[in-house]
């Protein structure tokens, strides 16, 4: 939501993919590069959970972007090149429709009155974007972790439109252990105390809840090994040192950027993207994960994943190449040798820089 | 705390290993099998954290214990050659003096006014009990988990005082990654509306808290890989489902779990033994692990790890291991192939057993 973002407001009905509707919605997205004149050179580029469309800097918007060192001039997702668009997933709090915007209705945010919110509508949103634009093939699309999802979201609701498809660290559906992960996010927003079934307000915000399941995130988003080279056993001197509370220097590591955190995103927010990343399942409807790359891709796709990522396993990468090679694309499959875990692919630029630049040809 | 439980009461001060002291301790234990005529049949078994003295069924008491196939005539520890000993931990609320223990000084339950435990205590509470017993060498001591870190504990306080020793998906201490665990663990319990600084009662208990501890714990006791086979994307229908609640199999196994043990267990016992566990070093003072060894023991040691355990990962294990060996001990080490993470040792007793009884002879 800085100085570069754009919004498509669209004062229509969109129908959500598991019912109910929103009787308005507004798609926050951003840009880079330009379009050319046969219009094929779009990159769409969906991100994860928490992430605004703000991926890169401009010079309307100096501030790094979320993937800063990959888009820009020169950079592996060269905009030199390339149109490169960055969508707030509908269901955020970065600009685009989602439980803590008004209801038109009521007056009121939506909160726990949002109907529930499914990946494959975050991929629609974006769509109509893409209409808006006049843009009806992309050079290629490309996301991270929930940002995945949202590819195949895109796939299964819009075959033939693209021309190379990028999977980062994701899968084609969550493990139990991911989907216990995010319960215990979720259960302890909602138990807290400020959260009140949804009627949190900002004097009394559900803080504790939201601390808790952004650290709980954290420790599923890197590795044992990497916290064991960065932090071992060192003591802590910022915060009071306390018994039971922070001693280690790996505990004022995550109440440090927890707090960061807490005020940044709206805990309904939270909520629904979570959800909605355990309900997603590319083979939800009778087809295989062969069959649904079969019917809507031909091309050059790209899967990367790490062998410390706990959230999203390097199986669920391999599943996925398996299935795009076997439905016939060309697939460059990369199992990464980085120790930073889920979020390798947020850090690590020197291991997914070059494959991702060598896959956009 | 069943019919078979043994407690020794004294009444003189129990300095702890941190400063502050107890001025009298209970120590609850239980035992199978007999002591023989030289006294020198003996096993220590230290227990993970909460488990009670109970480890084995027997006459007295029928019930299961926490390692019933692991421990009887004929088992892997078997009692009829040797007498086993089990300790409830100090710090506990299973028998054993511990946070929820009456301070005599007050009349009112110790809670946060209990001084900070070690695991050095655990061990010399231990003591204790073998002191009242006459024993004065062991045949063997062995723990799994926290029970593992009580082993070492021992050797270090109590050099050459047993001719085997067994580590169990142990480790010499924590990492930054089981801290951060047990630090959130600690922090949804302390923040719980009805922790009230430890002066929660019966009727306003901090279930929530305790609950999603119990569930982050078990998260962390087993494995992706287990859970995949077990649950995959199941759903339950034993909860009502809601959206941000349970519809999954995997969030209805955990709820029903964690149910159980929230009644169960007293939250500061919980603080407590969480935090010693997050502080034991075997290495706090100068010495080296090879050091405390050579120092501490000659004899046969058993180390045992399972490859899904992220809580005490393998390569912890392989570092005690090679202390062990270099320090001139024979070494049994086992990596064992169990999917079953760090809870293995609670429930696979086709891989644990067998090692478990060679090393016995």
């Amino acid at each position: 939501m800085g100085p570069a973002t754009r919004y498509l407001n669209l004062s229509r009905p969109f129908l959500m993919y598991r019912g109910g509707e929103l009787p308005e919605i507004r798609v926050a997205w951003e840009s880079w590069g330009k379009l050319n004149a046969s219009g094929d050179n779009a990159i769409l580029v969906f991100t994860g959970l928490s992430p605004s469309a703000h991926a890169a800097s401009s010079s309307e918007d100096p501030e790094p972007g979320w993937w800063e060192r990959m888009i820009g001039p020169g950079r592996p997702i060269d905009t030199d090149r390339f149109f490169v668009l960055c969508i707030n997933s509908l269901g955020s709090c970065m600009g685009s429709t989602g439980p803590a915007s008004i209801n038109p209705a009521t007056g009121q945010p939506w909160r726990l009155k949002f109907p529930e919110l499914a990946i494959e509508d975050i991929a629609r949103a974006a769509r109509l974007v893409l209409e808006h634009l006049n843009i009806d093939r992309l050079h290629a699309v490309i996301g991270p972790s929930m940002g995945g999802f949202t590819v195949l979201a895109w796939l299964k609701q819009y075959p033939g439109t693209t021309g190379r498809v990028g999977l980062i660290s994701s899968a084609c559906s969550a493990t139990p252990f991911a989907i216990a992960i995010r319960s215990l996010q979720r259960e302890a927003i909602v138990t807290d105390r400020n959260f009140r079934n949804g009627t949190y307000t900002e004097d009394e915000w559900p803080e504790v809840g939201m601390r808790l399941a952004r650290k709980l995130g954290m420790i599923t988003y890197r590795s044992s090994s990497e916290w064991q080279r960065r932090f071992g056993r060192s003591r802590q001197d910022y915060f009071p040192a306390t018994l039971f509370g922070m001693r280690f220097e790996v505990e004022s590591y995550l109440e440090t950027h927890a707090r960061k955190f807490v005020g940044q995103f709206d805990p309904c927010s939270y909520l629904y993207l979570s959800r909605a990343m355990d309900m997603f399942d590319a083979c939800d409807s009778d087809e295989t994960l062969k069959g649904l790359f079969r019917r809507s891709f031909t091309g050059h796709a790209l899967v990367l994943g790490v062998d410390s990522d706990i959230l999203f396993p390097l199986h669920q990468q391999r599943d996925l190449a398996g299935a795009l090679e076997a439905s016939g694309s060309e697939v460059s499959f990369h199992a990464l040798p980085s120790v930073q875990g889920h979020d390798a692919f947020l850090v690590d630029f020197e291991s997914f820089g070059p494959p991702i630049r060598e896959w956009l040809g």
